[in-house]
């Protein structure tokens, strides 16, 4: 065990999941270092007295080992940034308000590898107090989606993400995974015991929290952003306005993820969650895992190119702003005035557009000029 | 009676509505000379030969005033486009593809006056076969829409349309209206003649056909431009996929109308079609009255400004694209230069947005540059 990841251990222990001048710290000056000055009574830019003072009450006398023996006890495994099984894609982005950050470190539990398996995904959620006709249709949703292929990703709780989770479980094809906001040790809630026990035995469970943490009301709001974040898109089966699965669709959202909901009667309490979604500009109306995998993009047997799975960002711009990304290179940097020339708009136009595609990220300058990103060029956002 | 009045009496007896070509002849010919030519077995410019043989053949000894005595006697009145009734703003429609026409003259019966009812109006279509759901549901937004003052115009046949109806006759406040596929003095379907007979007595009884005339299917999907066009927006209740009431809700796509629709159960069939209309970009997802008067536009007591209620083209342009159309004036026209300076982009992207905004009909040429037409100055279209 490299002290790398011993330390992404203890931050994950000292401090709680999600902040982001603490993931900034550990991505600018490494895990070790940021665990080290927290220890020490240290300051960090942006974490605040308050969290820098429990950090370093709860580091004293930590030893990370001990977690993960118990991770070991449980079969859990590991996963941190650099592995394999990490999964890159999903789990980097930058958002312009920096409100939560991806996380540090994984524990997992489960038989199959957690990159490849989210590739093809989408999240299950919805209301714990579901009823027949939201748990009957997230069970074919999980099904459904399983059986296409596509994993389904949910948070292990009563309701519409245990009927997500069973029907997933119903085909062996692609997987369920839950995400918990506790330790992936910890049986939680009670009731699904032995629904968490199967998926830890066929799918996967995840959990950015060390063995035998409780979850609280704020793990499991930050524990939604893996979700969303995990997955192509989510879908709201029956939530109650206020439900805390629509904070999981408020992810999706700001992630880019497509957002989709299942309607149900408007006499229904626990549909008016997913109908006000449903309101929102942006979320499809689905009815079935077929209209769901239509989505969020071919995703069958041969879906070579993971790319049409993503939702393209240029796909959604207006037409002189396209134009003038079209011209923009993709390797060595262009002008302004060679980028007007080939847009076929005047040097204002670009001056006036390139700024927000930048912050978009989808263009960047370089000594030579400006040049596409990633993103910019349509591959697979964040590679 | 002007022999203006008597023409339209036959037109609409002797060629089926909707017509194009006729509705062009009559525009620039007057209704009195296309009678005389179709009459004497003359052609019109994009009238077959078999319509116009038709319609030579049933204008041969046809009286017009036998017509309007059988209307008289059924209380019933004749609406044509110069009078107070007829709603001027809804009836003037240019569709590239001249698919259908406006109607010619209006047959109605009712205390109602047509166009100022029309005015705050929206269609609820739905199901023959609607199940107790849907029945309920329309019969909500039926009352809800009457009681905020909004006319509920549909029609009149079984399930959701006859639920529509009663719902809004529970309030006397804004009416409902039921635009027919046969002569108003016809009750069909025979088992909501009680129902339509309390729409005639309270509300409005319209159809383009002349009294006696029967429903066909084509009558039925000819008469759906009617209801689209009469009314801010149509919200389907429930509907099977490809129902007849799906086709009203396309009109409304294409007239520029708000399209809503109510969710269900996904395991109804009868909700399949109201799904497919939300999984359609543009279509509303509605639960309640509220919803509906949300999306059309405010329309209480104090709807000062119609147009504030209807969907208002410039508010979906590009931001270049507007502050181009900003730019432009309303009244003395502007050259392209002193729009770019004005609009603060360059000539060339003034030159560029121009064509395709005077497609649009928000600007148009005149002798000293381009100025905004009524429907880009954000006044009510076809003023």
């Amino acid at each position: 065990m490299t002290d790398d990841r011993l330390a992404r251990v203890t931050l994950s222990r000292i401090v709680e999941p999600g902040n982001w001048a603490v993931w900034t710290a550990v991505e600018q000056r490494g895990p070790v270092e940021v665990v080290r000055v927290l220890s020490a009574g240290g300051a960090l830019p942006g974490v605040s007295r308050d969290l820098a003072a429990g950090a370093a009450a709860r580091a004293e006398g930590y030893q990370p080992e001990r977690d993960l023996a118990t991770l070991d006890r449980a079969g859990g495994r590991l996963i941190c940034p650099d592995d394999a099984e990490w999964p890159e894609h999903q789990l980097s982005w930058s958002l312009p308000d920096r409100r939560y950050a991806p996380p540090l470190a994984l524990y997992v539990r489960g038989p199959r590898p957690l990159a490849p398996t989210v590739e093809r995904s989408v999240a299950v959620v919805g209301a714990r107090a579901a009823t027949a006709y939201g748990v009957h249709v997230a069970g074919e949703l999980g099904l459904g989606l399983a059986d296409a292929g596509c994993a389904v990703v949910s948070g292990g709780a009563y309701g519409i993400d245990a009927a997500a989770h069973r029907g997933a479980l119903l085909s062996d094809r692609a997987g369920t995974i839950a995400v918990l906001a506790c330790g992936i040790d910890v049986a939680y809630p009670r009731g699904n015991d032995r629904l968490l026990d199967t998926i830890g035995r066929q799918g996967l469970i995840v959990s950015e929290l060390p063995p035998g943490c409780s979850p609280t009301r704020i793990r499991f709001l930050v524990r939604n952003r893996i979700i969303a974040a995990l997955t192509l898109g989510t879908v709201v089966v029956e939530a109650a306005i206020r439900s805390g699965s629509l904070s999981t669709a408020a992810r999706a959202r700001e992630l880019d993820r497509w957002v989709m909901a299942v309607p149900g009667p408007v006499t229904s309490a626990m549909s008016a969650g997913a109908h006000a979604e449903l309101r929102r500009p942006g979320t499809t109306c689905v009815t079935s895992a077929a209209e769901v995998l239509d989505t969020v993009g071919r995703m069958g047997d041969d879906a070579a190119d993971p790319a049409r799975a993503a939702p393209a960002p240029r796909d959604q711009l207006d037409e002189t702003v396209r134009r003038v990304l079209d011209a923009v290179p993709v390797r060595a940097g262009a002008g302004e005035a060679s980028i007007a020339k080939t847009a076929g708009v005047s040097a204002l136009v670009v001056q006036q557009v390139l700024p927000p595609l930048l912050v978009a990220g989808l263009v960047e300058r370089v000594d030579t000029g400006w040049r596409l990103t990633a993103l910019g060029a349509g591959r697979p956002a964040r590679t």
